[in-house]
């Protein structure tokens, strides 16, 4: 039984992006970012720490002499690699990069085991301890990109092979684990298993994998500890000393039974992976009660522990959550990953019922955190995305060890590249979602998008988007004959008045449904729809209840979020505060790296070259001076160089001290 | 050759307090801490972990079987037990402290190795490692706590047993180290010594230990690094392996040679008893080199890395200094051991130069952090003193491990408690310094002083004090004839005007000298000194280069420093504005506590009842509501159950919206 409101994505073969915006970045997916990988992966990249991730599974597969080399999770490289090249290869045929793949699944295929076990840490490492530290080894975790990487394969290409190795080792894993006597009543450290089986299910009609996914959901933080059982069975060893997988049952929302969970909790990535894994199981076995537990974990991020760019993650230990209302700026965590997670959490919500929550959620993730993670050349990344960075400081206060002021190489722990290579390269799936006779358009992403409606017709509808830079988006239908359905067009938060012309004349503003205008029409061809979206600064103000943003603003113009950056405005950001009376102005620079809007608004400065050598002074004001403020996209910082940035600025109510 | 301009404290037994306000903690250090102290030390508290430090010397002394058992430190609380004693026992008889004084000193004396050598953790538990581990093992830090210790007991009681362990034990330590060939060549991790050696040099007018101590100042921070050949020539081990004392260099202040030293860096306890050290060895040889680099620190510390409270040490990893103007409230470290540290350090500067500023620090730690440290019942300490507390966030985000949100008691590693008592033990010698023909009145404390003058006059100065709720002092001269001197009365920071009667007529308030006024007389028996310091109440900024203040503002009257608590105030302390224009208004409440001066002021309070699920709104100001805002001092914080506390409150100009 499924749940009835469903809409589904588009495959991705039938969308393709041609966007002003997103274009660029895919093409650096797939132009710089894939091929990069693939020169890490296989250790051809000077300078930097092997990966040895392709070596460690043709050795596996006895086609080289070796010994393992790398992270527990090395093998979900290789993985997430393949999945990113299976999304670009459903897009675009890529002779080259499609034979690199099949060599790579050949290699994968033979490193298999004979009973369907695909690890190449285990089996070349510890070939006796399979299974034995799911808290911290990461099995189920590669399992499950390998998984996905097989399905995206199989999507894009029809070749099967690389999905009957999935099967295999999927099948390995239902024979190991389950509530049945003699087997393993356990789960992953780290969620990704969940979501991955789903796929798997959905793609070959196997319900297996469906019940297998529902069994890991339920059996994580069941009484006693699994993590600790396992410990004990295995003489009390652990992988990642510095850390405490083990007992530290939150880190691995293993803390209680999900279905109970009230707060995300733990380490933001697993959090936001389990719930999307979670949110799959619900739709895909109409669990009505998974499902609330899901709203309710979402509920808790976005309205008490998601900063303001779609970031989560409040601290650096355990790259975690913290508590409701935590959101420091400098110490914030909010990895790139996270945000990704949070999307493909968002991503499934929005298939189970079309609220434009969740592609507001969804959106501002996008613009702002994850694209943050990328510098404009595709070979730089953030793995921290805090909300204030005073490069000083990083450093000397070991507060914010974590935090690097500048985007970094690829790293030895690679997760944040290549889960940005694999998002963008499967944009087109986020644009829409389609159910019986309804069209969602979730987000402005100018893209060719080809529908089969459900009583056969096929509807092709050509978006054009000026977004993020202005609010004008036109849908062009190219129907044969006239063809009955809904078009429901989100309306976005940031967006305080659209206005909907079809065919030129001026479409009665209904009320939205859930965020969306229905438009139920019997389509014309040709029929054009035309949306403009009100693009006007938002001063973004937070919950009272949030301590980082009282007496703060953050500038916000459509999906994205703005920031001071040193490079416009000197150093010494906090001596600004933004009057409310301010009327901050957007205006786009061509010449700013690849071209930025940008704002501008009169904002007053403490003066602090007159203060002489006092630390604190009695009953005397700061003097500020008048200056004009501009404000970047935050996913455009530190692209000029080694400065200060910060998103939340001091609001002041005209000094009367200024001059 | 001294430094011309020093004054000198008086002995305690020229000086007792009977004071409002301080009398009382002096009282509890005698009845409770200092017992309760003796009583830990003797491992009879029952539900804490044993101190074992008396029978560590007594097994060291081969008067009981076991083996040592604590922290490699662990001999340093005995010696301060003793000082805090030695400092009670010179005020004021007591017998039975004297007895048990005398059988401690027994036990000592027959702990210390035939050739001087005393430490019951080497003596115990690592016979030959003895000196192989200065970066670490706190054998110099031991010694100099047993040298300051048996200086003070010498002074207060004129019983040579101990003063002659220590002797010795200096004769060992100068045997073992110097420049001399076969000497080592190196220096504790924690300073200590080398203030310790100085006091030894002064009582026993032995300039070996005044040359000892300038070796071992000197000695720190040249290439190559001590730490790391002491480390290489004992194989490798480390004590602390959480720890990196060998190659953080800065930790122990031993990055660059003292003299060059150009900021305040790495464990802010470390660095003032360096500093301090370095002040004694200039004052005691005349170096005005050293001097000025005592100068330049301290003017580091003042200017650039102390809170508002005269707090130290913005982080708790390496519980250390972090950079220029980077003071966070919330993770401050700011270690109540770290103030007295700064109150050493003031005062030893006061001496070599009769500046206010080192008075006005003084007070400031004092009045603030250091008296915070202990609850009002003695029995409870902080040893984390930050000035933003959100209790629902310690143990929850991790950066705020360290933070206490309630006073513990008698800690395992227990430096705060014992330096707490030895301070207020020997408060006296902090309210006046005297050179040849001037006496300073540095501290407003009620007191009954004797001083000798170059000339062999005695004159005995009583003082009453309303401090710190009232500004009102006044100085009785006792004197059986005129005596000519110069009475130099310090005018605080804190006080816009200070008004000055002798015998009930004004005296023209002159310009004054370095912070004092200076009332040059042929003094008269009977002569009175009224000094009326104005206490309004400040509204304190900070400086514009720090982050943590800007568009916020703490209230100080007189040298208390005030605090929001939840208590008076609610939860959400951050949502608390004070208008600019709002004149906050002090009064005394008997019934708070012990009887506290309270500031009560109108201020503004966001209003979150009334704002939905959403984290952010767009456009939206945030209600405000008028509200009476209680500010407590800062001392006297966590005293009422669990609850918020804040220091900096931001400030408003009038939000048009409140109402």
């Amino acid at each position: 039984m499924r749940i009835s409101t469903e809409s589904k994505p588009l495959p991705l073969r039938q969308i393709s992006i041609q966007d002003n915006f997103w274009s660029e970045y895919i093409r650096l997916v797939r132009e710089v970012v894939v091929p990069y990988q693939w020169e890490a992966l296989n250790d051809r990249i000077e300078g930097v720490e092997p990966s040895h991730a392709i070596r460690n599974f043709k050795i596996a597969a006895g086609l080289e002499k070796g010994s393992f080399y790398g992270m527990v999770f090395q093998d979900s490289d290789v993985a997430k690699w393949l999945e990113a090249v299976s999304y670009l290869l459903e897009a675009e045929a890529n002779p080259e990069l499609g034979r690199l793949a099949d060599e790579v699944i050949e290699i994968i295929a033979k490193a298999q085991q004979a009973d369907g076990y695909l690890n190449t840490y285990f089996t070349l490492k510890e070939p006796g301890g399979r299974w034995t530290n799911l808290a911290e080894c990461h099995e189920l975790y590669c399992a499950g990109h390998m998984i996905e990487a097989a399905v995206a394969y199989y999507s894009a290409t029809g070749k099967s092979k690389l999905l009957e190795v999935a099967c295999r080792l999927a099948d390995c894993i239902d024979g190991a684990f389950g509530p049945e006597e003699g087997k393993i009543r356990g789960y992953d450290g780290h969620p990704e298993i969940e979501l991955a089986l789903i796929k798997l299910a959905r793609t070959t009609n196997n319900e297996t994998y469906a019940e297998l996914s529902r069994f890991f959901v339920d059996e994580r933080g069941k009484e006693p500890g699994f993590y600790e059982l396992e410990f004990h069975r295995r003489g009390g060893t652990v992988h990642f000393p510095s850390l405490d997988m083990v007992h530290d049952r939150a880190y691995s929302q293993a803390h209680m039974p999900v279905r109970r969970q009230e707060t995300a909790e733990g380490h933001a990535v697993r959090a936001v992976y389990l719930i999307a894994g979670m949110a799959d199981v619900a739709a895909e076995t109409g669990d009505l009660e998974l499902l609330e537990a899901c709203r309710r974990l979402w509920r808790n991020i976005v309205s008490k522990r998601m900063y303001v760019t779609g970031a989560i993650g409040s601290m650096a230990q355990g790259e975690s959550f913290s508590l409701d209302y935590d959101l420091p700026g400098d110490t914030a965590y909010a990895e790139t990953c996270a945000s990704i997670g949070l999307i493909f959490l968002a991503h499934r919500m929005l298939q189970i019922e079309a609220k434009s929550e969740y592609a507001d959620v969804m959106e501002r993730a996008l613009f702002n955190t994850v694209i943050s993670g990328m510098s404009q050349d595709g070979r730089h990344f953030f793995y921290v995305n805090p909300l204030e960075v005073w490069p000083e400081a990083c450093g000397k206060n070991k507060n914010l060890d974590h935090v690097k002021p500048q985007r970094q190489g690829w790293f030895g722990c690679a997760c944040c590249p290549p889960n940005i290579a694999r998002l963008l390269a499967s944009l087109g799936q986020y644009v829409y979602t389609a159910s019986e006779n309804t069209v969602y358009a979730h987000l402005f992403i100018g893209s060719e998008a080809e529908f089969c409606m459900a009583d056969g017709h096929k509807v092709k509808l050509i978006q054009h988007s000026q977004l993020p830079w202005e609010g004008k988006v036109q849908f062009e239908l190219v129907l044969e004959n006239a063809v009955p359905f809904t078009l429901a067009v989100r309306v976005p938060d940031w967006c305080p008045e659209a206005r909907l012309r079809i065919n030129g004349d001026d479409w009665p503003s209904d009320p939205t449904v859930d965020g969306y205008v229905r438009i139920v029409r019997n389509w014309q061809p040709q029929d054009v729809v035309e949306l403009d979206l009100a693009m006007p600064v938002l001063r973004i103000k937070g919950h009272p209840l949030l301590r980082e943003t009282a007496g703060k603003v953050a500038l916000q113009r459509g999906p994205v979020v703005y920031c001071l950056e040193e490079a416009d405005n000197g150093p010494n950001l906090h001596q600004f505060a933004l009057p409310a009376s301010s009327e901050p102005s957007a205006h786009f620079d061509r010449g700013l790296l690849r071209g930025l809007q940008i704002i501008q608004a009169a904002a007053e400065r403490a003066v602090a070259e007159e203060w002489d050598q006092q630390l604190y002074k009695a009953n005397e004001a700061v003097r500020t001076e008048p200056v004009t403020a501009t404000f970047i996209p935050y996913f455009a910082w530190a692209n000029r160089g080694l400065g200060e940035m910060t998103v939340w600025v001091r609001e002041s109510y005209g000094n009367p001290l200024e001059g």
